[in-house]
């Protein structure tokens, strides 16, 4: 166990909202940054204030545009089926390269990974995605190194999941890096969390038929 | 594999909020829940429509009082620290009681299951919570069988489960029981949530002291 007791300080944690985000690949990491009080804040941001409807129905409010969104420490990037219209959008991508330049640790849930592999953010870089549409994602990012196998994949600052619960893992690893492994894992456990602490786990590349 | 294809018919699921939810709670659930498009309407509901904010910070929208709430066939309640304020809300109670008599299936994750203990809804039956609050969740329903080592308890039409990211493996176990557990599969691989199907699993009982 690695004490970061002193390292610890209050940090932001910008959460991007998007129309026809996953609901999971947000509420999972933030179940567990959210319980971090004192130690991390939440900022949700979209194009707009106000609320952001999932494809599971439920909305999330964005309390900030991307605009107005406070400096960001780390930032969450969701996926979801809503990725497949914002990879289009120059002034999302544009705000993502302004906010990654500036943040210490940049992540991104399921299909998340293809809005920061349009936005260049992965060139040349390991990163991975949600294994059932990994076909599409890899397409947005052709200077990627991808990797098929991984539950979740740190290149430096960027740290990318698999898909939708995987965000629940990578989550309390970035958490173990920043505060300690002992706050992660008090964290799981007061989730009743069995957490994935491997991040070559990753039954679902096989299940999609991404290797032998 | 059962097939229940000719069973699916669409159901209401209503998610109680309350001020200091546990977001997991809810959302974990949802995302299930919430993948069976046509097959499950979600409603939210609270004492007031509008932004409820769970225990960690983010809001979701109640889009139905308790009075105007719409017929259910099944509900979920969560919970959270605000249990600790909501066991004491008569009108709340007298709510969950009417909800339940007409409900198909009335579901609890977490300390929700003190609410329903409250409302007298557990008595006689087996049951569990959270192990962590254990000890306090039990004082709210002396006459509940409470089983200490679960996962979840079904009994008829109650399901409820222990903490957190236990109502994942509830609700996938729920959806297998009126959808079929093709279904619930198919949306557990999607997730790429490792599915816990066995309702005795449970290592938090020991963790927590409850079992030796």
């Amino acid at each position: 166990m690695t004490d970061h007791a002193n390292e610890i300080r209050e940090r932001t944690l910008g959460v991007l909202l998007f129309p026809d985000f996953e609901l999971l690949d947000v509420c999972g990491p933030l179940q567990m940054f959210g319980n971090m009080h004192g130690a991390v804040g939440i900022a949700t941001v979209a194009e707009q204030a106000g609320p952001v409807a999932s494809r599971q129905g439920v909305a999330l409010r964005a309390e900030h545009t991307l605009a107005a969104c406070p400096a960001l420490d780390m930032l969450l990037v969701p996926g979801g089926w809503g990725t497949r219209k914002e990879v289009e959008n120059r002034a999302l991508r544009d705000w993502l390269v302004a906010r990654a330049a500036t943040a210490e640790i940049v992540m991104s849930v399921c299909t998340g990974a293809a809005l920061l592999a349009r936005a260049g953010l992965l060139d040349g870089r390991r990163a991975t995605s949600n294994k059932a549409n990994f076909q599409w994602v890899t397409t947005q990012g052709p200077a990627v190194e991808w990797v098929k196998e991984a539950r979740w994949v740190e290149d430096g600052k960027v740290v990318t999941s698999s898909g939708v619960s995987a965000g629940i893992d990578m989550a309390l690893a970035v958490i173990a890096r920043v505060a300690g492994d002992q706050i992660a894992t008090t964290l799981a456990d007061a989730a009743e969390y069995e957490w994935h602490r491997d991040a070559g786990w990753d039954p679902y590349a096989r299940r999609w038929g991404l290797v032998a």
